[in-house]
C-alpha cells in the first residue's frame, strides 16, 4: 500500500501525495518548540532525565542527537487537528501531550518489565536510578495534564487524556498479570483479552492523539468519538507489528535483544496464535521453561511460532485491524489531504513489518 | 492552643467548637463513598494496592480496618468549600482528588525513599514489588485527575491540581538531591532550600485540597489564591513537625524506626539548624558517616542536634508557618463556623509536635 493507492480518485490533490517520513518529520518540527517549551518548565534534573529519553542529551546533559522515536503519536495529533479542517497548530498542545505521556508510560513500563535497553541506549532507570526515573515519569504525566489543561477546551480534553490515561494503566496492568497466566489449559490468556489488552496499552493514546487533535480544532463530539475509535485499532495493529518485531525484529533496527520476548515468556498473539493451531506440544514444553530458555531453545520456539502460522494468523489480525481504522476515516467527513496524509502514516505504520 | 482559644470574640456558633479528630472523622465520612467509588473504577489488582495503600484491605485482597491516616487533606478540600459558603458536598471531588494523589505519592515515594514500612505495615514496593507499586500510583494520580475533570469548574479546577503535581514533583527532586549535598561548606542544604522544598513537597497538596474545595464551591480567584498559600504555609510546618517526629518520634505512633532520618542521613531542618549553630563539629562528624550509623552514634547525634538547639529552631520555624497560616485565613471573609473547624484542624496538626 502506498499514498497514491489510497488517494480516492477524485478527491482534490490539496497536499501533494508525500511519503510517511516527510509527514512524521513535519509534525515533529511544528511540535518541537512547544514540546521543548514544556520541558524546559520541568525540574533542570528531571529535564535532563526527559532529554535523555527523547534522545536530545547524553547522561549529565552534554547535548545528543540520537534517535527520537518517530513520533506517531504527535503527528496523529496535528493531522487530527488538520484532517478536520482546524489549523495544525491547533493540534500541537495534544501533540506534546501525547508525546509526554508517551514518554512517561516508556519510563515507568521499562521499570515494570525489567527492560534495561531503549531504543539501543540504558533505559532511564538503568542510566539514572528507579526512583529517579519514577519520579521523571511522574513529572512527565504531571506536565502533560498542565498542558492540555492550559487550552481553551480544557474541561472535555483533559477528560480525553485521562480516559486515555486510565486504559494505558489497564492495559499494563492485564500486560504485568499476563505473566503469571499458564500458555495453555482454561486459564491460559485468550487472543480476545489479548487483543483489549493491546487496545487498552497501545490504541487508547494513539486513539488519544488523533481525537484530541480534532478537539482542539473544534471537531464535533461524533468526529472526535470516531477518530478515537479508529486510533484503537490502529494501535492494536501497532501492537501486534511490534510482538511480530519483538521474535523476528533485527536488534539493529529494534534496538532490542533478538527473541527478546520468547526469552522473557511474554504472551503475544503470533504465539498465542500458534499454541491455538494443532501439533503444538514442542512448543508448549519449550515455553514452560522460559525465561530460562538458552539461545537454542527462543530460535526453535520462533521457529515452532511459524511454523504453526502464529505469524501468519497474527499479521492477519493486524490487518484486519487496519481495515477497519481505515473504514472509520473513510466514513468521516475530512479535509481530503490530511486525510490522505493520515492514512499514508497509517499505512506506513502497518508496512513497517507487515 | 484549643479551639476554643481560636473562636474570635463575637463569631456566631455556627458550628459549635468542636475537637480536631471529630472535624477529621466527619470530612473523612463525608469524602469515603466517592473515593470508594473512584477506586471501584480502577483495574481489580490496582484496586486492591490502592485498598493496601489505604488500610482497607490486606495483601490478597481480605478487607482489614487499618489506620488510614488521618485524612488531613481530604479534609482541608471539605472545609475549604465549606467556608466559602458552600456545601459540603461540592469539596468533595477535590477531598477524593487530593487523598488519591496524596496516596500516589506514597506510594512513589517510598520507593525512591528505599522505605520498607508505611505506617507500620510493609510499604506498597515491598509488599507487591516494584513494577506493581509504580503502575498503581500511576492509575492512583490519573484517576485523581479524572476525578478532578469531571466536575463542572473542569478546567481551572485541572490547572489547580495540575500546578500542585508539578510542585510536588519538585519538592521530591529536591529531596532526593539533597542527599548527594554536604552537611557544611558552600555547597551545604541551606534553611532557604529547604523551606522551598518543604512547601513544594508538602506544602503545594495542603494548599491545593484547600483551594480546589473553595473553588469547587464557586470562591473568587483571590480567596482560592489565599487559601492556596495559607495550606502551603501550614505544609511547611507540617514537614518539620515530620521532621521533629523522624527524629524523636515514638516508633509505635509513627509506624517507622527510631531515629529513622538520622541513621539515613536525611538534610533536614532541626539538623541543618544545629549545623548552623556554633560547636557542632562533633555532629558534623558522625553525620558524615551515616547511613552506615550505628544505634549508638544515630542516639548520639539526636543528643548533640537538641543539645545544639536545632529541635527548638525548628519548632520556632513551623510555629511562624502556623501564624502565617492563620493570618491569611483571618484575613479573608471565611464562613464563621467552619473558619473556626479550619483553624482548629490547624492548630491540632501544629500540636502534634509542637
Amino acid at each position: 500500500m502506498t499514498s497514491t493507492a489510497l488517494r480516492r480518485p477524485g478527491a482534490p490533490a490539496v497536499h501533494a501525495p508525500i511519503t510517511a517520513p516527510h509527514i512524521l518529520r513535519r509534525c515533529r518540527r511544528l511540535a518541537a518548540p512547544a514540546l521543548t517549551e514544556a520541558i524546559g518548565r520541568l525540574h533542570p534534573w528531571i529535564a535532563e532525565m526527559a532529554g535523555y529519553a527523547l534522545g536530545r542529551c547524553e547522561v549529565g546533559g552534554a547535548p545528543a542527537d540520537h534517535s527520537q522515536g518517530k513520533g506517531v503519536r504527535q503527528a496523529l495529533a496535528v493531522l487530527g487537528a488538520e484532517a478536520v479542517e482546524g489549523p495544525a497548530e491547533a493540534g500541537v498542545p495534544g501533540a506534546v501531550a501525547v508525546e509526554l505521556v508517551h514518554t512517561f508510560s516508556l519510563l515507568h513500563d521499562d521499570i515494570m518489565d525489567g527492560d534495561a535497553l531503549r531504543r539501543g541506549r540504558l533505559a532511564v532507570w538503568k542510566a539514572y536510578g528507579t526512583g529517579p526515573a519514577v519520579l521523571a515519569g511522574d513529572a512527565l504525566f504531571a506536565l502533560a495534564v498542565e498542558t492540555v489543561a492550559l487550552t481553551p477546551q480544557a474541561g472535555g480534553a483533559v477528560r480525553q487524556l485521562t480516559t486515555a490515561l486510565g486504559d494505558l494503566v489497564r492495559g499494563q496492568a492485564d500486560d504485568l498479570l499476563f505473566a503469571d497466566r499458564p500458555w495453555t489449559g482454561p486459564e491460559a490468556v485468550s487472543a480476545g483479552e489479548y487483543e483489549t489488552m493491546a487496545e487498552r496499552k497501545t490504541g487508547a493514546l494513539l486513539g488519544c492523539a488523533l481525537a484530541l487533535g480534532a478537539r482542539l480544532a473544534g471537531a464535533p463530539d461524533g468526529t472526535v468519538a470516531a477518530l478515537d475509535r479508529a486510533g484503537r485499532h490502529l494501535g492494536v495493529a501497532f501492537q501486534i507489528a511490534d510482538d511480530v518485531l519483538g521474535i523476528w525484529g533485527d536488534p539493529s533496527v529494534t534496538g532490542k535483544p533478538v527473541h527478546g520476548d520468547l526469552r522473557q515468556g511474554k504472551k503475544t498473539l503470533p504465539v498465542l496464535a500458534a499454541l491455538a493451531a494443532p501439533r503444538s506440544s514442542e512448543l508448549t514444553g519449550l515455553l514452560a521453561s522460559a525465561p530460562s530458555l538458552d539461545d537454542t531453545g527462543v530460535g526453535r520456539a520462533a521457529v515452532l511460532v511459524e511454523r504453526a502460522g502464529g505469524r501468519t494468523a497474527a499479521v492477519r489480525e493486524a490487518r484486519r485491524h487496519l481495515v477497519a481504522a481505515d473504514t472509520l476515516l473513510a466514513g468521516l467527513p475530512l479535509a481530503p489531504g490530511p486525510a490522505v496524509e493520515l492514512r499514508t502514516v497509517l499505512a506506513a505504520l502497518a508496512d513497517r513489518t507487515i
